[in-house]
């Protein structure tokens, strides 16, 4: 079985895991697991595997898909919070389905985690850690977001949580599923962790560019609520921002919204991020996460999957 | 360790297993694992290890906390869908925290819930699998009551998904942990699965009963919402109810709940299921589910252990 073969094993799991008798529950789940997405954890999860000497990709599927899906719970919860209509190019479970089943099919989606990794033994307290850091990384976030307390230390603590924590285990899983020696596998583990930190800096670059046709997600989420790289690098009270971008002329620019009554506010808003250089930053801090990553995958010998480690950046 | 040690030591232990560094989750995990509960899965799952010979409790603490956290998880869930404001004689954590922490911290129970049970091996299974059925058991409720679809049926499916099959874990759990040959794992299952039809069809009369104040909870929601024994006695138009309690004269009470139009309707309600004789038919079947139960005991050797949960009735 090859990469391409295995990734496609990945969602024929996914689409027969969650084939309930309760309609809903089957039809909203397979509704946002075939809507695409990236697969970059499962992606991690085989080619970490592959970087140690595993040689039979079929015994990671089940693992891959668990990766995936519980990526998957956390955006249809994510996208309830958020009221969020739009991901992966289609209407979010919520918008078609209401809260209610939405609530309820995340909450499916974790059983099915839960009973795709049951038979995997020592694996599972691996997977239940970042499980619970990526719930907690979905609460600092919300509470920042409520507080208004975001700053460049908190915003790597979350990506730390919600994000690179779950890159992690995917390439620690892989690793340790493959036989990995322990020197192996904690470097594929910090290869990861720094690989999910750029990911999702780059991420947010995304959301703060893109318009919602493009990302096919409802686009600008992030900086109507008060998350993401752009508040942080704007600083807890718009002009005190550290290290990611601090705004140059935020004095300025806060006399230029208000003077300007009948603007989008979040286009206004998202105006200044650009001009205040948010994203050559965050795209430098990013491309300093993808050096650390690439220093960790030295202790791995030279193989197709390294290199191929070596060059992923998330597509 | 007795059994009261014992259920000391897994309220020890969900305190303990929530200390999250993120204040919301710990707070409102907290607040809602002490705020009581009957502990009646934990018991159960401690009862049925004894009951096949298991000696050291000690290592039934975690299981059974897991337990107990996983049908925690399902009812914050439960109340944000619910709108529900009062839990075990607290407000809900949906009502002190909103709903989106309320949905964090229900995820955040299931991945402890998974963390907890991450080093028990096989017995991952059994507990994924009850878990799954929880979570389809809720759906098929909410999907019943939006549609007005809930026939008695219907009800006893709904029961046996989202009450008994946790019940059967926790018993089969207890039995598998102590070492019980596979006749005994099997009839404490199937005992497991009778008494939580009988529990779960008791709190239902209870909802109808109860007001707020004894109940400890926002009483009469499943009636408003159409869900529960009383809406499958009644049956879907109103007056074709099957089985546990046809309302013997629902014409007639309709055109009262006409003609009284300053009256709650929620109390007019209620009153009609409990003339239409839905407690009494409830009990009855509620006794049946119990006779079930006390058969299947009948394949263990006597014991202290057996002699209580002969007597348990979910107190």
């Amino acid at each position: 079985m090859d990469l391409q073969t295995a990734l496609l094993a990945v969602d024929e799991t996914m689409q027969q895991v969650v084939a309930s008798s309760v309609d809903v529950l089957r039809k909203a789940s397979r509704h946002i697991l075939s809507a695409g997405g990236k697969r970059a954890r499962p992606r991690l999860a085989f080619l970490s595997y592959q970087a140690v000497g595993g040689t039979d990709l079929s015994v990671m599927v089940p693992i891959a898909a668990a990766l995936e899906i519980v990526h998957t719970a956390t955006l249809v919860h994510d996208d309830i919070n958020d009221h969020g209509t739009l991901r992966r190019g289609r209407p979010t479970v919520n918008a078609i389905w209401g809260r209610t089943f939405a609530l309820l099919t995340g909450d499916y989606l974790f059983a099915k985690v839960y009973e795709l990794m049951a038979p995997q033994g020592d694996l599972n307290t691996v997977f239940a850690e970042a499980t619970v850091k990526l719930v907690e990384g979905e609460t600092m976030q919300a509470q920042a977001a409520k507080d208004g307390t975001l700053d460049q230390k908190l915003y790597f603590e979350i990506v730390a949580h919600k994000t690179a924590a779950l890159f992690a285990a995917a390439t620690k899983l892989g690793a340790l599923r493959g036989g990995g020696p322990e020197a192996q596998v904690q470097a594929l583990a910090d290869y990861g962790f720094n690989v999910g930190m750029a990911f999702q800096i780059i991420d947010d670059i995304l959301d703060l560019l893109a318009d919602s046709e493009q990302l096919g997600k409802t686009a600008g989420v992030d900086v109507a609520q008060g998350k993401g790289i752009a508040v942080a690098a704007q600083g807890r009270d718009g002009n005190n921002g550290v290290g990611v971008a601090t705004l140059e002329a935020a004095d300025g620019k806060g006399a230029d919204r208000k003077g300007d009554k009948h603007q989008d506010p979040l286009l206004a808003l998202r105006r200044d991020m650009l001009q205040g250089g948010a994203v050559e930053r965050g795209q430098k801090l990013a491309h300093q996460f993808v050096t650390r990553a690439l220093d960790h995958l030295k202790a791995l010998p030279h193989s197709a999957a390294v290199a191929e480690l070596r060059t992923w950046r998330g597509r």
